[in-house]
């Protein structure tokens, strides 16, 4: 869409706005060679790695993530964005119960996915801080959506605090072993718990 | 019942049984004490004021007790013997559904209390270290007998590990400022997905 503005865009904005989508596009390049090096080597693998798999040079790395605990949180960051915009598709693609459930599944695997980076994020560095307010900020809302649907739809009771049920599934995530199967068990049943309080079959 | 071996107990024997009936009397006594010494005044009061308060003296006490870490553990383990136990009268007094879901709420007094005192209990002591060992060995066959009368009943689903139920009621329960309303909300609402699995409404 190069001709959006139509002929309020100068030749010097139009070429600020290439040099800012190259940034972003070498950004892109670096979160997603940095999450599969980090995926396959762990969070200490060498970042010359990462900037070779982006096919940028060191000094783009250095300019967009200056210590690696700025890389690694812009990782989680994208992760924490994927899962909530999952929400989104399944919410289009499913009953809204079966969206719900199958988005906490998508949150476990985020969970996942977040823990085998936390051992390196505790430096204190202002992008680590504030990444619990990120997952807040991205994901209650995303939950909220599918908790109003299903409840709107009759599917799931209609008084959960969607932020009680992030830590809910977080907590029932944590175990020493990981997420195993036992907890995604518990997890589903919890889930299915938000569905009995819809329609009360006892009493 | 004095009488119950008959003619086969010997004076002696009778002196013996005396000695470790008061022996048992005195422990009573002191984890009596010690658990409202405790509540009211943490897990660093007197051991003095315990003493005083059961009527026995320190001599006693510390031939029970040696260490500080043992009387803490005899603590939690009457506790947990209380929570075992009250399996039993739930079930006598109510729907099997009704007794395991009071149960749970049991069993989450249960690590609250048991919260209070575990910042004491990093000792290594072979009293501390053999404490996780005893909650699984008493509570998974109550929750266990509490399932399986509520599965038999058809109010809950039956395919549930007690072990996993048990680990993930405690994951709920640990919160940052301890176990509020907001986790026991999340408590019930597990034991709710356990009533649903029994008889499925959708699909």
């Amino acid at each position: 869409l190069p001709n959006d503005e139509g002929n309020s865009a100068s030749p010097k904005v139009t070429a600020e706005r290439r040099v800012r989508t190259d940034a972003r596009r070498n950004i892109e390049k670096l979160l997603t060679a940095a999450r599969s090096v980090f995926a396959a080597s762990g969070v200490d693998a060498s970042v010359r790695e990462i900037a070779e798999k982006a096919g940028v040079g060191m000094g783009t790395l250095y300019r967009h993530f200056p210590q690696r605990s700025d890389l690694i949180a812009a990782v989680v960051r994208s992760e924490v964005d994927a899962c909530a915009d999952a929400a989104l598709s399944l919410a289009a693609d499913h009953e809204p119960g079966e969206a719900l459930a199958l988005w906490m599944n998508r949150y476990v695997d985020l969970i996942v996915a977040k823990r085998g980076l936390a051992a390196a994020l505790s430096s204190g560095s202002p992008a680590v801080d504030s990444l619990p307010a990120y997952f807040e900020m991205r994901l209650r809302p995303a939950l909220q959506a599918l908790l109003d649907a299903a409840a709107a739809a009759g599917e799931v009771r209609g008084d959960i605090d969607p932020y009680d049920l992030l830590m809910a599934v977080a907590r029932l995530s944590t175990t020493n072993q990981g997420v195993d199967q036992h907890a995604r068990q518990m997890v589903s049943i919890l889930v299915d718990g938000l569905r009995y309080g819809a329609s009360p079959k006892s009493q």
